[in-house]
């Protein structure tokens, strides 16, 4: 169509995030979806995998050339260490990339080391951009990679930045709570319903991959928990915060009013959120209140899989490209927050 | 905007499939939302009741002359009885209606009342059309007043009616398996979270409501049964009909196939449906195979608030108006369908 | 204790059904639990498995001779086709056998193979008692090899007995209806959450491996189709019967009430059963009506792990070592339902 | 039987925690249940509304002269304010009572009017014993009248006590996260299926009725949260404490070793806790663990309606009684944990 500008793949499609990707690219009104590629099920129908997405397109097998000739911006949904040399190769041939996985979130390389093992190509650590939009749309809209953030952080970024910016935080405790589709596709012990269904638990209590993305956006260290909860998607991050000093609520609340003012997707609400509330949209919904002591109080509610993955992917493509913001992203009943 | 041709407004738009209504409406290409009433909280904002919708209006008390000054169209979201005399008002002062209650959904004026006690406006009763789009498309066209179809209905109709309109069903049963939302927006001891958690319950297995409807769309005595599971969205009709007289499978499949060629919201799909297929879009999805004796089995999915009420009702506003009948109910990214 | 008469051990006691008989085991008081073993996970502890269950016992390798050497009686929880050799080894050391997989439940060799494959231990075929107490609880009494059945057979049966018995059905439809761990402690594609949450789909819809054995115990071909539902343990057994005769209300609920007049775990209830009604207990609860033309309608609901596996084991092994049917049953607050 | 010691009824028995008291003691060993009673429905059977519990009493008006002369404790499950003159009534009678209310749980008078209004029978306010049995064991012994802890404060405090009892504790959150039960078993927006499924919401954010129980007992001010989860019964609290000084890993683990050792109902864990770990049982469920930074992360999983209140009350009547500690509450297979 005359209004189509860019061209897009999605590399890794078989996943929940690259597959909701590609479902929000096969609508979009100004990039047409090209191609979606998988390591395993080449030659399944994606809409025979994924028949809620309806994208009736054919897995292929990744190829690096077929490609970059094919399109201009590529998405991928592969996991950490698997994703950074596909990247590379892409980079290398000229497309855009907007990459899912961690391998080029942490500025510090030793960091990546740490908690993911070597990276497959760490002369590029440096030029994947932070894509929590909110944050670096700046950047973004200059970057030919975008490193797209965790659904835990960017719930927990979004929830502590207004305060952390301004310097306010001396300490932060978050406590996040996520449905299964955020441990992947992959069937475990851990994702099987009877062990996820009536129950909650906490993991990685001693330490979650997601932590040190949170630490270096917020510029402190944080204590993060993340909890299983019995839904499908949905993330809150409850976030408790010790202010650096006495703040109140007329205070509080015009801190965030400020840092949110004119964001598209952050919604800022007078009572606390509930995942349902964001269900199937890229927004993020925060209430933030002070307790009885003066603790900040703050819950920010996403979709895991939209803003917390494939909807913050796209959002981050619109700004690399110059197009309107929440294009493609809209347009649904039950997400469109746009006056008319 | 240029493109909007009609006004329209919901009556009762405090419950889920009013509120459904609402918000497909608001983000309708072609027609404009211009009022939402509600019998209880007016003044209450319905982003307030439905977060999830984001349609920014306030709900008004019900005024039939306001209401008919201001719009072109009314979907009706009244329980059965209630609905009826705020039907004949709008439609006295010319409106068009598309009633979602079961007033005007039976022809037989003794079973109504034989079901739903003494009715509203017995005089209209034969002025609506069953609003099964599928069934009756022509008339809908011309019609004023759009009756409808229950939820169940709705699927069971659409999983047996190529059989029975061929002649083809001696005998069927329908075992209708129903999300809690079909139970409406009122808090009992059936739909409170605790007693449909982790349960399935036949109930009214004496006889529904919506059994007349089944039969009189079919011109045959079904056997339905519906049942109560834990989810929110979702109707799954499993019916076993046995034929009139011996069905190759190739026939079987060539029946169906022809009855819902070019329909754009029926998927005759190779496998059977899960609800989930179908969750938040217009969808029925239908599976139809044989048994080892012979049997025919036919599983028809819905979404028991989109096309089982709210989304069907929009589409029939779409046929009554003459424009595209998948406008406003194709572009979300977990709906749209057509090709681009 | 002095009030223990047998030895007790599990063999597979990995998987759901396993593990709950050696839960009811450990806690039986006339049964000591002397071993659990597994193919996998030997060495791991039972109550790290599951931690519910608080079974403080180690899982050991299969030895055959140790196992012989140390119970009286074995429960095999293997899948069909690998229980048949271990059935045979336990058997011809002398031991009493309660097989909870498909293996012995056929009567017939060639249906078996038909459904199942080539069988293991051929010769055993017709040692096999069907487990089904209620129905052959004088032949169980004097077996040493029963084989305990399928949850949806379990249901199936129980609710159509006493019509089948008494020659009374011309035609059935069961529509079953189960929770996700009647699949299995695998994890898979459909047993993930994200699959089964806010789902229900019918599957095997042309063929379900306990068809067989609801024919061979009612005496008739029945229309058998399971449907996966999003709860953990409950099973509903909806049944569409076609009568030989007319049957008056008064005369169908006489033949349910004879036909189970003082069996200690079926409930036949007024108004038709959930599954939470007997969740965590051994019960069969039983509803059966008649449609406004006649057709017999009949509801059961089991907890599928407890009356439709290893519930139902123990209350078999308790017939066969002749001690009290419901020992170790009905103590659980929620379970217990005989007078003090 | 001769065995049985005491006799008791359950004054409130409609209600989820009224009812599942009842149900225990139905099967209790040494005490036999006489009556229940409630305010509503007067004439109907227990196992009526209740089919699961299988209890075959009828529920009775209050009376408190024919309570008192039938039973020797009792139960009570009023809301508060309606527990405390129903209370007063029952001591004056020479009864032993075990309150399930907030009624008498705070020993300071101005608090409880702040969080709760006018108390009915201040007078008794210091005759309460608080009732978290395992930090009050010796005054439960010599007590007629226990108030049993709310659900939340019972497991923060389970979770925190070992180290505020020890001074430990320089600040404390606690993330508490619930299921539906416990708000309940009135039908109202909050506990309708449709809006907690899928969901998970934070409430009352600045500030929850249990929260100067936990200060209370703890001996400082502890932020506390609570959440609404997708899920019947189940509660975990997420507590996260900053030690008054560095503490290692194995003094830690020491600390919490040795305030529960020989507990009947405490279990350290090696890992974090879900609470499908302890459902239908009264075990409180804790694993400690230490961050990064030197946080210390404590979670303590219950079941809300067991150890969160009826389970508890049970275990405080044992007490009360002389009798065993865990008679009654620990012979089902799911819930006992004791050596045979």
């Amino acid at each position: 169509m005359s209004d189509v500008i860019a061209r897009a793949c999605v590399v890794g499609a078989s996943g929940y995030s690259g597959a909701l990707a590609a479902a929000i690219l096969w609508r979009h009104p100004q990039v047409s979806l090209e191609a979606v590629t998988a390591r395993s099920d080449p030659g399944r129908r994606l809409d025979d995998l994924y028949p809620r997405h309806r994208v009736p397109l054919e897995l292929e097998s990744f190829d690096a050339d077929r490609i970059a000739a094919g399109a201009d911006v590529a998405f991928v949904g592969y996991p950490h260490a698997a994703a950074a040399p596909v990247v590379a190769e892409l980079l290398g041939r000229g497309m855009r990339v907007v990459d899912l996985s961690a391998d080029f979130r942490l500025a510090d390389a030793a960091t990546y080391e740490r908690w993911y093992g070597p990276h497959g190509a760490p002369h590029l650590l440096s030029d994947g951009v932070f894509g929590l939009t909110e944050l670096h749309r700046d950047e973004i809209a200059g970057a030919t990679l975008v490193a797209n953030p965790g659904c835990y952080s960017t719930a927990a970024i979004l929830a502590l930045a207004p305060l952390a910016r301004a310097g306010l935080i001396a300490d932060a405790i978050v406590d996040g709570k996520s449905g299964v589709s955020g441990a992947g596709r992959q069937a475990t012990e851990t994702t099987h319903f009877v062990s996820a269904d009536e129950n909650v638990t906490p993991y990685k209590v001693e330490g979650h991959r997601h932590g040190p993305e949170i630490d270096q956006e917020l510029g402190l260290p944080v204590t993060f928990t993340p909890h299983l909860l019995p839904l499908d998607q949905g993330l809150l991050a409850s976030c408790y915060a010790t202010p650096a000093r006495a703040l109140e609520d007329e205070e509080l609340k015009a801190i965030y009013a400020d840092a949110y003012a004119g964001e598209p997707f952050i919604e800022l609400a007078s009572s606390p959120p509930g995942v349902r509330d964001v269900r199937d949209t890229n927004f993020c919904r925060i209430h933030v209140s002070r307790s009885a002591v003066g603790r900040v109080l703050c819950f920010a509610a996403i979709d895991n899989l939209w803003k917390g993955a494939a909807g913050q992917a796209v959002q981050n493509m619109n700004v690399m490209l110059g197009i309107e913001e929440t294009a493609g992203l809209g347009a649904a009943p039950a997400a469109a927050g746009a006056p008319r």
